[in-house]
């Protein structure tokens, strides 16, 4: 048996009724209304399929579509309901050691509420002064590692062969890396995950592929790895993915080259806002997302935020240890940021 | 303070980013994309609104719209991807007690996979011998309780005056009914919701609502029990619900006159259909759901399952202590009944 199996959530998953792709069936074994929705519904939305009938399960179409644009099986991806479902469903599989789970002090915050919901032992590693993840802190005996890649909110990514000594030094657990901003330039750990059985990999439709409003999620990683969370997702909810979202998923993952284009517009605006945020005064790491998480040389944060927010500009603040003198702005159009460097100038001068 | 609150799931909710209603405002706060998904999603959709913005977290269109069709404020309702999505977080919210919760031991078979998965203590209590839940069986101390009315499998319904029995001698824990099938003939216990703070009502738009395929469950009760149900689910995910559900859901609540026909056309086939159903030999418990829950006095149940499956006609069949001499049979079209009696007399005759 393989060691973090020991940890895995042990459950009986429950047996969903049969869900047949013959049109001829004549279905009447989940419960299902034999009528179509109002023609109010229908008329909203014309070709997302027959909404009368419960999705596939497996939402095969999709995963199909995500492996076959991987280059993996379809046994090696899970979706879920945007990757806060996939990641909070990966928590409940792998990490019930009794050892503490670890993850950085700066990082995305719902990963110590999942851990508190579920009970699971946690401990935080500091980043460095950079706001890099020191990969030494991730080396000893614990109950399972998780970050993001490029990390949220600072935008820092981690080279593929320390990523690669974490992964390595922890064959006994499952460490999780959360890919959700990888497509804005970051380093995917696809190429080690059939090295690794160990490794899980979890992104989303969120952020590259303009679909936040759809939730859609996925992991990819061994085949047991995905086994163990479809196990556990069963006994939760069968039906979670809409068929909305499985249509129109398919339908983004098959549209290469919007998404390329849209990504490189992304990039390409970072890039020339990022100069000109230096030359206001800010400072901040690199970032491989589409976010910046920026600091200014004399006006605090949270001052910024606010009077942002009241000019109808809105940015994340966090009032946190270490992390209460950063703004984390999302790339927006050019527009946007010019409006948003605009605003900065008027104020920073003022504020002089 | 409450004594069911004593056994609320202690958690420190996350806040999500602001999600402003004004259109005008600079969004840069949640690392959305600025550029909208691609022209083939945009094709296959068109009005379900801007998929690349993250819902409502609250989805309170669809919230508010369920509160004005129930007559209650939008404070008591809760809404999530399918009662199946609703039930979980109830138990993960409410069944933390050291004495084991109480459900029927014939019943929908989520119940024990959930509190299996959450580590939740339960009994069950058996029907009697006409598939009746005895209300004397919930009346002692316990961690909770919960049943569907009408329940599922057997679509026996219980006369309100029963189900107040049971609540009101549970005041110190949560009583969840799960009223999945009750617009097909039930007795809702809305009335009782607003004199009982700690009864849970969940209803769901999959079956008489005919939106299966879009997942949306729904809860309600005093506020603060939603309020309890609300913290967990933010700490778990705070956009559950996707951009079509919340459009379409509220979509569907809004057109009364086609909701009305087609619950009624599925009552009066289901009318009809039983009595065919018993001069084929059939007994069942009378049905207040959009099922029948049947035995043949002759045939065993698997075997009819077996050869009406071969005949492309599905219903459900569970190979379970007490009911695997019966099938649930889901109400379909007139003539899809019509297919399933000609195929059960041939199938009958040919078996004398």
């Amino acid at each position: 048996m393989k060691q973090w199996m020991k940890n895995v959530r042990k459950v009986v998953p429950y047996t969903p009724g049969e869900q047949p792709k013959d049109k001829n069936i004549i279905k009447l074994n989940t419960n299902e209304n034999p009528y179509p929705p109002s023609p109010r519904v229908r008329d909203l939305c014309r070709q997302i399929g027959d909404l009368r009938l419960y999705p596939d399960p497996a939402a095969s179409e999709l995963v199909e579509a995500i492996a076959d644009y991987k280059g993996l099986d379809k046994d090696q991806v899970f979706v879920g309901v945007g990757s806060d479902d996939v990641l909070a469903i990966a928590f409940l599989t792998f990490f019930n050691s009794d050892r503490p789970i670890l993850f950085p002090d700066i990082t995305y915050s719902f990963y110590d509420v999942w851990a508190d919901l579920f009970r699971i032992p946690y401990e935080t590693r500091p980043l460095d002064e950079h706001f890099h993840i020191r990969k030494e802190d991730y080396l000893g005996a614990n109950g399972g590692v998780i970050f993001p890649n490029p990390n949220a909110p600072t935008g820092v990514s981690m080279p593929l062969e320390e990523v690669e000594a974490i992964v390595a030094a922890n064959r006994d657990v499952v460490v999780i890396l959360d890919e959700a901003y990888v497509d804005f330039g970051g380093e995917t750990a696809l190429p080690l995950i059939d090295r690794y059985d160990n490794l899980l990999l979890v992104q989303t439709f969120s952020k590259s592929r303009s679909l936040a409003g759809l939730r859609i999620g996925y992991a990819m990683g061994c085949p047991d790895l995905i086994k163990a969370m479809c196990d556990v997702k069963y006994s939760f909810n069968s039906y979670t993915m809409n068929r909305p979202s499985i249509l129109l998923g398919k339908a983004s993952i098959e549209d290469e080259d919007y998404f390329r284009k849209t990504v490189d517009r992304i990039i390409a605006t970072r890039t020339w806002f990022a100069r000109e945020l230096q030359e206001l005064g800010f400072h901040f790491p690199e970032s491989r997302a589409n976010f910046i998480f920026a600091s200014h040389e004399s006006i605090p944060a949270k001052s910024i935020f606010t009077a942002a927010r009241d000019a109808g500009i809105y940015v994340r603040y966090f009032e946190k240890p270490r992390i209460d003198h950063y703004l984390r702005i999302t790339i927006g159009t050019d527009e946007e940021m010019r409006k948003l460097l605009q605003f900065l100038k008027t104020f920073i001068e003022n504020a002089k």
